[in-house]
C-alpha cells in the first residue's frame, strides 16, 4: 500500500467547485502535485467511449440499464444526466479508498456538491471564488477563443453558481494565484487534522495512561 | 487601524489547548511572529500587581469585588480561581478585536476552552498532542530543573486533558516541530477562509450580476 499514509490517517473527502474562469483546474492540479496521497476515483457512464478510452481507465462505461439498477441501489454519491447520458460516482470505491488513507478529490458542479453532501457530510465543501464579477467577465472574455454566446452561457452558469456560495465550508478567492494556492492547501492541511481522521489516535487515547 | 486587513475580513478566535511538555509556547511565537493581525487581550485579575506589572498593561487589576460583579454581569467569557485569586477575559474587548480584523488567540487549558465555546462556538479549537505518553515523560523529564513531585503533577494534569481531546475540533501532534508548524498555521489560515469571516464577500454575493 504505497499511498498508505504511514501515520494511520484515513483520507478526507474534498469538494471543489468553482464557476468557470477561477482557476479551479490550476490550483487542484498544484495540490495532486504536492500531495502524492489522493486516490482517483473512476466515474461510471452510460456514453460510449470515444477514441482511446478504455473501460476502467477514463471511465467504468455501463448500459443504461446497469446505471439505472444502480443508482435504484443507491450505489451513487453523486450522478447527472448531461446531454442525454448519465454519469456518476459510485461510493463504495470511494469508501475504500478513504480507508487506506489516500485522500479523494471531488471536481464538481454545486448540484453534485449537495448530492456529496448527504453521503460525506464531514468532508470539506471549497467554493472558488473570482474577485469580482467585473474581473470574471474579463477573464471569460480574455479567453479569445469562445463565442459571445459560449461567453454569455458560462456567465449565467457563473452567476448560478455564485448564487449558491453560501452552501461551502470554505470561501477561496483567486486573486492572487498564489495566495489562493495557499489557501486551498491550506484547507486540505488542516482538514487532514480533524480527529476523526485518526482513529489511530482514538485507540491510544483510550489506553492512555495504561502504558505507564 | 494599522492591523486592520485590506480585506474587510473579520478576525477569527483560535483556542490551543495543550498538555506541558508538547511545545505550545514554542508553535503559538511561531505563529504570532508570521501573522502579525493577532490582536492581544488583557485578562482581569483580583490578585495584586507583582514587580513591574502595570495596570492595563499585564493585567486589569481590579478588586474582588468589581470581579464578581462583572461575571455576574456575564461579561467574561471564561473566568477561573487559581491559588485563591480570580482571572477572568472580557468578551467585550474580544469581539471589539474581532470585528475590527484583528484575530485572537487564547492559550488556555481545557476547562477554559470549553468556556469560551458557549461564547465562541464558531471559534477553531485546537488540542496539541505529544507522540506518546512514554515521549511526553521523556520530555517533562528531560528538562532537568524540575522536582520529581512536580513532574509528577504535571504529567496527572497531562493524563486528565489527553482524556478531553476529544472535545477539540482539531488535533496536532507535535513529533517533529516544522510539521506541526505547517500544520497550526493551516488551521489557522483554512479558518480564514470561513464564509462567517467575510460579510464584505457576502455583500458582493448580494448584489452580483445588478453591476453587470
Amino acid at each position: 500500500m504505497a499511498n498508505k499514509d504511514q501515520t494511520h490517517r484515513l483520507g478526507q473527502v474534498l469538494v471543489v467547485c468553482a464557476p468557470s474562469g477561477t482557476g479551479k483546474s490550476t490550483l487542484i492540479s498544484m495540490l495532486r502535485e504536492d500531495f502524492p496521497t489522493f486516490g482517483f476515483s473512476v466515474s461510471y457512464t452510460t456514453r460510449k467511449p470515444r477514441g482511446e478510452e478504455q473501460d476502467g481507465r477514463e471511465y467504468n462505461f455501463v448500459s443504461r440499464e446497469t446505471f439505472i439498477a444502480m443508482r435504484s441501489r443507491g450505489e451513487f454519491c453523486e450522478w447527472a444526466e448531461v446531454h442525454g447520458n448519465f454519469y456518476g460516482t459510485a461510493t463504495a470505491p470511494v469508501e475504500k479508498m478513504l480507508g487506506e488513507g489516500k485522500d479523494v478529490l471531488f471536481d464538481i458542479d454545486v448540484q453534485g456538491a449537495k448530492q456529496l453532501k448527504k453521503v460525506f457530510y464531514k468532508g470539506n465543501f471549497i467554493f472558488l471564488l473570482p474577485p469580482s464579477r467585473e474581473e470574471l467577465v474579463r477573464r471569460l472574455t480574455g479567453r479569445g477563443t469562445d463565442s459571445e454566446e459560449a461567453i454569455a452561457k458560462r456567465l449565467a452558469n457563473a452567476d448560478g453558481e455564485m448564487a449558491q456560495a453560501d452552501f461551502f465550508d470554505y470561501w477561496i478567492i483567486n486573486d492572487d494565484l498564489d495566495t489562493a494556492y495557499e489557501e486551498f492547501k491550506a484547507v486540505f492541511l488542516a482538514g487532514r487534522c480533524k480527529p476523526e481522521l485518526r482513529p489511530d489516535v482514538e485507540e491510544q487515547l483510550k489506553n492512555w495512561g495504561e502504558d505507564g
